[in-house]
């Protein structure tokens, strides 16, 4: 307990809850890490794909970064509409359900879920190879490094939302100028053609081109480039989380994010493309420009643990969204309750293990390597892009109101540009990952449903019906299985004697000379309480008892029947072992037999 | 539960025990088949010693046979004094106990129960290798069909002592017969040096002998070979189960258990030395000498299936005499009570599946290699010996009695006897494997120990003082912690109501709107109870909940408090995860409040 308070940090009141809303410059901080970040690594996936093609084909990053701008700036006008029509927060799956109906909602839900376990495990990766880009002896432990990393964000998490932003946000301030940095010094340069020598662009190994340049090719760069968008929809998510006026403030920050995201984006692709760039596998493109830029001085490091700290930070906004959203799906009973359980300190405390708990098993499984994950990444966004963009036009095409067509404009523009990049996405990635996003998407479907209708089916059993009438009182029968005479039989009896009821103990007779001595000591110490002595031919005490009970039941099928268990609880966990085996098995067959309550009378050992 | 009544049959009253006792040819079945089956690898343990010395040193195996002979003899003539003297069975546990001290009998205990271990894996391992030799192909499975021996054995105990005698007494016989005429057989041609061409001694591979012959090396032979004088202290630990006269009975089966080892072990060994036969690693001794006396035709398959059944049904005898002993020590308060639970079947359930579970882990740790499991086996057994004989010395001393001279003399050659042999199995085994068995020894004293002074605490610690008298009664306050009102939540109160003391159910105001509505359903569903509403600044339902009823202890340092819990139980097991899971949390918060029982109100789900 103590040690959880530490890591966590104290309660917070509910009326304190208000003032955990964020100001501008902390929701930047807390929601832009998780889409600018991505420029960390988005370049990058371009390029390694187009070199399939050798080279020459490296030319067309700039084309492909700029449709992906393109993405960007559409994202950022259709949301902006999303935020003031949802100042409560529009997430897909709120979008979705409340335009489109439950399945797109659900769809949405679980391609989100997906994105977000995704998001964690991609940030780290990538971010742990900005840090072994710098030192490569650290290369051999980067699946230990980003496990620790994710523990970090945990626990800071779990610490509560404005403190981790605080946290947070000088360091994510601290990259972004970084970066920013390193991108204008260098565009300057490679227009000014000075400082810097210009390496010539090598030709790719001895073997040259592997595949020819085709418009699959190109398409699949796209594809693999638009986990540079990822984490746009943060915002829209958080409406809620900023101050007053949310829409109003909400809406300014996501057209910072966006004008930030793009600039680094393309500032980074053109650089790559001008100092002809290519992906090594231990050292990332952003390294290798900061070192072309800075040399390997302070600067370059600055840089690489800079652009660390952002992606370990982009992780920290998944672990914003994935809570928020479990709640947001448990109170609609999608998911189990105990999800929208508000942890102590304001914050979601199960979704934040889950999220940890899943990130780790996919950082293990895909042996912390960010290209391998990426084939993954993405698609679950886009799906879920699209449908917001979808609801949002059905919304417009219903709803009408002010400006109607204007709206209706946007998000249609939005959503066809982001259904074509999702069709782009699902058929470039399909054979190198995809297919398990999609088989995860429907498993989690299933379990919502599964779930939703358990909970109903448990609603429907459990309502009282409006013309039915309390209970009247029912008898109980007091039954104390016995086996000796001792302090902790005694305080049984004693507990079942405050309350009302006939009481009764019971000893098995399975031994005549012990039940003789049992008998005499009862006389003494029985409080009056009569002693029924069952014989057991079988020498099964629990079936002796069984019966016992059940033909008190049948006896009267009103009553009740309580059976009292004196129990000793050991001082130490292991000498359980030692202890009430016989009362486990009894409860076990108890259990399940209606109008049976056990109760457990502890008598605490001390030694 | 049909699957368990159709493995090990129907119940069986108490008053059928006497019933089960044993017949002298049944009780020679199940005691004798642990003894006489170790002829099937004794010999082949004494030669696989020699071997290391040359080929020449194998002479050596008939001096090494005749003193483990005078071994057999000295046994049988003082277990006889032990069988007459304790007819109520006499295990070295008990004749140490009662003559030495607790600290000589734990370290028989201890040592008995891991040679009943090791009795079942060697016994088992050995038998697989008399069906791998005959049939070489299976000798890639020879763990499979040993954990598969395991489980049969343990599944016919199960059934209870007489029937597995039934079922164990014809392959018994069989096999006993089949050895019996191969030795005739075998000894017969050998003096008459007629029929089977002799095969000329070879010598040991390219490099000829690896050790010379020291008297280490031949002291080694013989502790190798007194692996065929375990289990026949077996018959004086299971007087009781023969019929009366039990001692006589017993005394009689032992002298033919011994006339069939001391023959089987000395014709064998007699005919591997004649014919030159050496151990081979895929086929053991006593199926080479079936193959010279019967060729490969139908009697030598019988011979390998014979011994295959008496070494399987060995392990038996341990899994009478395992959970027998483990009975007694449980008794003694040296194991868990529910050691000595009787089963349905009047067999010690729990002792039988434990040694089953340790003789697989034990044979799948070895990898089925009897050779690899000899060097731990025996000392355990001969420890036992030297205690008991000693025990029984030190009884003659102080009880003295009719021929109390001649009985002392025969015990004490016993103890010298066995003493020795002890010393040297001890010192010759030790570095390969026996330090393990010392180390265990140690283990299982420090365990018994450490169960009897709990339970010996536990005992003072429930023991009811003379002077003091039975409490009066008390105030029982009830608590209903509720969340909303359906109908598990009137269940719980009905049944709260059915009992006497002061009801109250207990609301967490963490809602007020749903705090509201919740008031205006009690007074129409809540019987008439009170209902208590307290504040959560927290939010925290466990906290305020911990709270109230810390407050009301401390009101009243008398008073009991019951805490109802209105619980749903789920039809399928996955439901749970969907329900409770605040009850679990409170109920592990409350275990351990002194004067605080809690019950469980079950609430059966259909669906």
């Amino acid at each position: 307990m103590l040690l959880k308070r530490w890591l966590v940090g104290d309660p917070i009141k509910t009326a304190q809850a208000a003032h955990e809303r964020l100001s501008k410059r902390l929701a930047l901080a807390i929601f832009s890490s998780n889409s600018i970040s991505s420029v960390a690594y988005a370049t990058e996936e371009i390029l390694l794909v187009l070199i399939l093609a050798g080279t020459a084909a490296l030319a067309w990053s700039i084309p492909v970064s700029l449709a992906i701008l393109f993405l960007v700036i559409v994202l950022t006008i259709s949301y902006r509409q999303i935020i003031y029509e949802y100042p409560q927060g529009g997430g897909a799956y709120i979008v979705a359900r409340s335009n489109l109906g439950e399945m797109p909602a659900l769809i949405a839900a679980a391609a989100l879920m997906i994105d977000y376990v995704l998001t964690v495990a991609v940030s780290v990766a990538a971010g742990v190879a900005a840090i072994t880009s710098a030192v490569p002896a650290l290369f051999a432990h980067r699946e230990a490094l980003g496990l620790i990393s994710i523990l970090f964000i945990v626990v800071m998490n779990l610490r509560g939302a404005r403190e981790s932003g605080r946290f947070f946000a000088v360091p994510t301030y601290l990259s972004i100028a970084a970066l920013t940095l390193m991108v204008v010094v260098g565009t300057f340069r490679s227009f000014a053609n000075s400082g810097v020598a210009l390496p010539p662009l090598s030709t790719i190994g001895p073997d040259g081109a592997m595949e020819n340049l085709t418009l699959f090719l190109i398409l699949r760069s796209f594809a693999a480039g638009c986990a540079a968008v990822t984490g746009m929809e943060v915002i829209s998510n958080g409406v809620k989380a900023f101050r007053p006026p949310e829409s109003e403030n909400a809406a300014r920050t996501m057209v910072w994010m966006s004008v930030i995201l793009g600039s680094l984006f393309i500032g980074i692709s053109w650089m790559a493309y001008h100092y002809g760039i290519m992906a090594k596998p231990d050292e990332t493109v952003v390294s290798q420009l900061a070192r072309l830029t800075f040399g390997s001085g302070v600067a370059y490091y600055v840089i690489q643990v800079g652009t660390m700290m952002l992606l370990v930070l982009a992780a920290n906004s998944a672990f914003a969204g994935f809570p928020h959203l479990s709640s947001i799906l448990a109170r609609d009973g999608f998911m189990p309750h105990q999800m929208a359980t508000f942890g102590d300190r304001l914050v979601f405390s199960n979704g934040i293990m889950i999220l940890g708990f899943f990130a780790c098993l996919l950082l293990v499984l895909f042996q912390g390597d960010t290209h391998a994950l990426i084939p993954l990444y993405a698609i679950g966004v886009f799906v879920s892009f699209t449908l917001s963009q979808a609801g949002m036009v059905r919304r417009w095409l219903v709803k009408k109101g002010l400006h109607w067509r204007k709206k209706l404009i946007v998000n249609g523009v939005g959503a066809v540009t982001t259904g074509i990049a999702t069709v782009i996405i699902a058929v470039t990635k399909f054979m190198q990952g995809a297919w398990i996003v999609f088989l995860l998407v429907a498993a989690l479907i299933m379990m919502f449903r599964t779930i939703r209708s358990h909970y109903k089916a448990v609603a429907e059993q459990v309502a009282l019906s409006r013309d039915a009438r309390p209970p009247r009182p029912r008898r109980n029968l007091i039954i104390i299985p016995i086996g000796g005479v001792n302090k902790a039989v005694i305080r049984a009896v004693d507990y079942a004697r405050s309350r009302g009821g006939e009481v009764r103990a019971v000893l098995i007779d399975v031994d005549k000379e012990e039940t003789a001595v049992v008998e005499i000591k009862w006389a003494q110490w029985g409080c009056g309480v009569p002693l029924i002595v069952l014989p057991s031919p079988y020498r099964s005490i629990l079936g002796a008892l069984l019966d016992y009970v059940e033909e008190n039941l049948e006896k009267d099928p009103e009553c009740w029947i309580t059976v009292v268990l004196p129990e000793i609880l050991p001082a130490r966990w292991w000498q359980n072992i030692l202890h009430n085996q016989r009362a486990l098995l009894l409860k076990g067959a108890l259990l399940f037999k209606d109008r049976v309550v056990l109760t457990d009378v502890p008598f605490h050992l001390t030694r």
